[in-house]
């Protein structure tokens, strides 16, 4: 599977948002991907200020764009994410469709971020957003993907169960790490739930834009079941490419069986949703 | 707390090893060092065919040095792990002394490791070796530590535990890793568990000696709370120390609330030993 992550420039107007994503997704898709990932609050600038007037119910302009385009370009896409409105309520919600335009499955954030770094960086999302209540896999011809959102990535549990109770082979995360975390933890969480849980996991940034309120750290990044980073961007707006190789996720699985030689005798993790011990 | 990885060269002959392991803690705790910490089977070299002829009951010659000398110099001892006997079984085991000698914990390797990467390292501990089946947490005035051995790192539910459930601050790995798993995963796991728990782990090796069969990677570490390396070796013997501050535990854990941000309410790791789920 040939994978794209749209590393985009976020920027105020959902209508210029979803013109750079059409623009990108097409150079994409020309270029043989199978799969095509934006990344969180493609439309909207990530502030808390704006998600209540970006906010759409599902379908709105933006899924029925992505829809539209999947089946255009029949490819998948993991529609980064975008504020949802339901009822009252806001989510960081990613709409993932198929090639046929299809939806295939929808993320809501699950873990939201509340951060107070002393000096460096402060955002409180669950000031404005509802948290998510469900592990989204889906699937594809080329194996199980999973899908989360940013600071879901950093909860190791959430990750394991795409794994092993999904099946998942490859995990996508739309995501904005900022300039203090993303030079400090970006690299190094996607390498490790990548080696921990032997997947290929995509970690899709927007690009950097000084002008914003919040400044995303780009580096877009691809990285393999040995924990090695396969592709990974700057911070400019770009399309980064990368192989996914499932056979890959196997051979590594059969070498070091890390998923087989968990001691789940002794520990196992409760999806509480589905009531397994995985 | 002031912590000391004794980065010794394993040999052949356990009175040798228990020498080289002498003149080290004593150095350690001559350069004030609060808790000295030993690589895994520190005393005898690291090969299946050893372990029968090494392992010792408890009490034993080793255990008995380790007692004595913690007592004698007024330090915690990790003592690495060695091989134990008990009735027909074989552990790789970590006994941990206090500063007046008492035995504080006994950690048995709960994963074995059983590798195979081709025409790389195979290694098939199981042969010999029995499994552990307990999660070694111990007290100390600076706060709890956590102990696990080698590739009991490599699963994160081991270590959420120890955080969660065994309020560890400090996590303590005598390890092992070789010339193909340590440049590819040493550094990775040790900073990734430490950010994800936010504790400091201390990753402790033997030196690396080109004449055994199995080659130590050397390259101990101490990683902090917020994913940092705190003090690295080389390959060769050496004492490495490095302050931990279990202040700087609670700040993390303050500003990057990752521990009370996990969705318990949807996933939680279950103890089946203690039935606890965190």
């Amino acid at each position: 599977m040939k994978i794209a992550i749209c590393q985009m420039n976020v920027t105020e107007g959902k209508e210029l948002n979803i013109k750079t994503a059409e623009r990108m997704l097409r150079e994409a898709a020309s270029n043989g991907a199978d799969m095509a990932v934006l990344p969180e609050m493609f439309n909207c600038p990530y502030d808390n200020k704006y998600f209540p007037e970006y906010a759409e119910s599902y379908p709105g302009t933006t899924t029925d764009f992505l829809s539209s385009i999947a089946s255009d370009l029949g490819i998948y896409i993991v529609g980064g994410s975008i504020p949802e409105k339901d009822g009252e309520s806001i989510y960081n919600t990613s709409y993932i469709f198929g090639r046929k335009g299809e939806l295939l499955g929808r993320h809501r954030k699950i873990h939201l971020f509340d951060i107070d770094v002393k000096g460096k960086i402060t955002f409180k999302e669950s000031d404005v957003l509802g948290r998510g209540e469900d592990i989204t896999v889906f699937e594809t011809e080329f194996g199980n993907v999973g899908v989360a959102i940013c600071y879901d990535m950093r909860f190791p549990e959430l990750i394991r169960l795409m794994a092993v109770e999904g099946g998942a082979k490859v995990v996508v995360i739309p995501a904005a790490f900022n300039m203090t975390t993303g030079p400090a933890h970006w690299e190094l969480t996607a390498r490790a739930r990548a080696l921990d849980n032997q997947v290929y996991f995509v970690a899709a940034s927007p690009a950097r834009s000084m002008e914003s309120s919040y400044t995303a750290y780009g580096h877009s990044m691809v990285t393999t079941p040995w924990g090695e980073v396969a592709a990974e961007a700057d911070e400019k707006e770009c399309i980064l490419y990368s192989q996914i190789d499932t056979d890959f996720v196997d051979k590594v699985r059969s070498e070091l069986p890390l998923l087989a030689h968990r001691r789940t005798d002794l520990y196992a993790i409760h999806d509480k949703k589905t009531g397994g011990e995985y």
